[in-house]
C-alpha cells in the first residue's frame, strides 16, 4: 500500500554540530536500508529545501509510523502523510 | 529531469455532464500517451481526492509546461509545480 | 486499516431543491448500508456545520477511495483524510 | 456529550530527556485511567505525527477543560476542540 | 452551557431582492424569539462586517446544532462554534 | 463602547516557574479589578486551551490599548481586537 | 476615534455594466461627501489592487459601521477594520 | 523604479470563448508595447501556471497602477506588487 | 511617493530589560526625526497590540528601505510594505 | 534554464555579531561570484525586508540546489523555488 510523504528537516542553529553530522550519518543508513527492503520506495530531493518528497510502500498505517517515527530526525522533521492508490489512468505496473 | 506535480481538478457543477465527460476522455488518453513516451513517469490517485500526485521526467521547464497547459482538464485544475533532483541516500536507479 | 475523515458539504445554492433532496436521500442510504457492513464505523455531526468528522475500517487506501468516491454527494464535499493507528495509550479493543 | 479532539505535542529540544521521560509516563497513565472511566472514549494515533485524535465523552464543556488541561503535557500541545453531536444518519448506538 | 459563535452571511448577489428580505425577516424574527428564551445570550454586531458575535446558553451540543441549523440563513453562513466556560478570574455571576 | 477581545497566553517553558506564577497572579488581581470597574464586562475561558473570549466596554480605542497594555502578561500573549456595536436583532439592554 | 480600514472591491463578472458603473458613480459621491465632512479622514488607491486603505474618524463603532454599511459598494466588498489610537511617538498634531 | 508583480489570471469558465479570446490579444498587444516602452521590463511564464511573474520600471506607483490597471486582464486577475531596490550584492547595471 | 507600512515588534523575551530599553528609545528619537523630516508621514498605534500602520513619503523604493532598515527595532520587526498612490475619490490635498 | 528564487533571512538573534558578519561576507562574496558566472541572473532587495527576489539560469534542477545549498546563509533562509519558461508575450532577447 502507497503512502505519498513529505518531510522537512529542521535542526535547531543550537544544536553542537557532531551532534547533528551523527543524526544524519544514521538517517542515510536507515534510509538505504528501507530502500533496499522495498518499503522506502522512493525519495527525492525538493530543490532548494533541505526537504524531500518520498513514497513509501508498507503493509498498513501501523507500519508507516512504525518506519517514520524511526527515523533518527524524526523529531527535527515536520511530517505530511497522503494516503495513495493506483490511478485510473495509469499505465505502469508499479505504480500501485 | 523530474518535476513533482500536484494536480486537484474542480470541475464546475453547472458544466453539462456530456461536455465533461468528452473531457474527461481525452484527459485519459492524453495521460497514457504521455506515460508511454516516459515524460509522464508516475501518477497516483490522492485518497478521498478528485487529485493526484505526479512525476514527470521532461527536457526543461518549457516542455513541462507545454505538457500541462496541453492537458485538457488544465482550465479546471489547481496545479502545483515543485523542481526535484537526485536525493544523497537515493539508492534506486530511476529515481533521478 | 482505520482512517480519520472529514467531510464538508457544500451544495450549490442554484440547484433545484429536489435535486438535492434526492441526492441527500441517497446519501442517508448510503452511508446507513456502510455503517451496517462494518466500513463506516464512526459518524458524528459537527455542531453548526452541513460536516462530519467519521472514522471508516477498511482493507487499503483503494477500497477508502472506493467508498469516499462513491458518495452521492462527493462532488459538492471537501474531504480530508488522516490514516490512523492504535495509540500505544489505547485500552479500547476496538480502537484499532 | 462528545468532543472530538486532536493534540499536537511539541516538546523543546532543549528539555532534559529524563524530564521528558517522566512527563511522557504520567500522561500515559492519565490517559488510561480517564478511557477506564469513559470519559476518554476513543484515541487514535495520526500516522507519522506525535500527535492523536480523539473523542471525549464529559458532562459538559467545564469539565472538557478540566480534563484536557490536566494532561501531563498540557503546556507542550497544540489542542482543537469540536463539538459533536449525533449524526442523522449513524446507526450505531454509542455515536452518541 | 455557554459556546461562542461568530456568524459570517454571504447572500449571494444573485437571489431575487425579495427573497433575500424574507429570508432577513424571519431570521430576525428567530433570533429575537430565541434570545426571550434565554438560550441565544448575547449578539454583537462586527463593525463593518456582515457578521456577528454570538453567546449561546444551551443544555448540550445538540441542542445548539438544533438552533443554529434552524436559522433562515443557515445556507448562506459561514459558522464557527468554540465552547466555552467559566474563566478561573471571572466575577461576574452570570459569565457561566 | 464594546469590543471583543480574543487572548492566546504562551509563557515561555524556560521561565522560572515562580516569576511565571507571580505574573499570573499579578494578572488577577488586574482582571477582576477591570471586571469590578465594568470596563471589562465579560470574560470566558476557552474550551482546551490557555485563552479566553472576552468584551470590554471602554470609552475609546485609546483605553482599550490602555487597559490591554496594562496586562501583567501582556508581553506573553497573542491579542485580537474586533470593535462591536449593537445588532439590530439584539433585545437585551446591555448587549450595547 | 480613528479606524483603520482596508477595502477590496470584488464586482461580480456578470453584473451589467451600468448597473456596475451606476454604483461606482453613486460610490464616488458618498466618499467624497464623507470626506468633505471630517468622517473620512484618508483614502489611498493600493497599487496594482481594486482597493483601498482609509481613515475614518467618527464617534464610535457604531457610526463606524454605519458609514461603511451605507457604502454602495458595501455588498462587494471585503472590509477589514483596525482601531487604531495616538502612537507614543507620534508628533503630528493630527494623528489622533 | 523597479517593482515585482505577480500576475494569475482566472478567466470565468462562462466567458464566450471569442470574448475571451479578443481580450486575450489585446493583452498580448498591451504587453508588447509596454515592453518596447522599457517600462514592462522582464516578463516570464511559471511552470504549469496561468501566471507570469514580471518587473517592471516605472516613475512611481501612480504609473505602475496605471500600466497594471489598464490590462485588459485586469478584471480576472489577481496580482501582488512589491517594490524593489539594488541589492547590495548585485553587480549587473540593469538590476536598479 | 506614498507608502503604506505596518510594523510588528517582536522582543524575545530573553533580551536583558536594559537593552531593550535602550533600543527602544532610539527607534523613539529615529522615528520623530523622520517625521519631522516630512518622510514618516503619519504613525498610528494599533489597539491591543505592539504593532504601528504607518505612511511613509519617500523619494522611491531605495530611500524606503533606507529608512526602514535604519529602525533601531529593525531585526525584531515583521514589516509589510504596500505602495499607495492617490485615489481617484480623494479630495484632501494632502492624500498623495 | 531559468528558475525565480525568494530568499528570506533569519538570523537567529542569539548569534554571535561576529559570526554574523563572517557569513554575511561569504555570503556576498559567494553571490558576486554566481553573478559573474551568469548562473544568478539577477538579485533584487526587497524594499523593508532582509528578503531578495532572484532569478537563476543554471543547467537543470540538480544544479540550482547544488548552487542554493552553497548558500553560506542556506541554513537561516526561508527559500522559494519556482520554475519559469519564455512568456508567449516576451519580446526581450535574455528573457528566456
Amino acid at each position: 500500500m502507497l503512502f505519498h510523504v513529505r518531510m522537512d528537516v529542521r535542526i535547531p542553529h543550537d544544536l553542537p554540530s557532531d551532534a547533528a553530522a551523527e543524526i544524519i550519518a544514521r538517517e542515510k543508513a536507515y534510509a538505504q536500508e528501507l530502500q533496499r527492503s522495498g518499503k522506502w520506495r522512493h525519495i527525492w530531493r525538493i530543490a532548494g529545501q533541505y526537504a524531500n518528497y518520498s513514497v513509501f510502500d508498507v503493509k498498513d498505517n501501523a507500519e508507516l509510523h512504525e518506519v517514520l517515527s524511526g527515523l533518527p530526525l524524526f523529531k527535527f522533521m515536520d511530517i505530511e502523510v497522503t494516503p495513495l492508490l493506483r490511478h485510473p489512468s495509469a499505465i505502469r505496473e508499479d505504480d500501485s
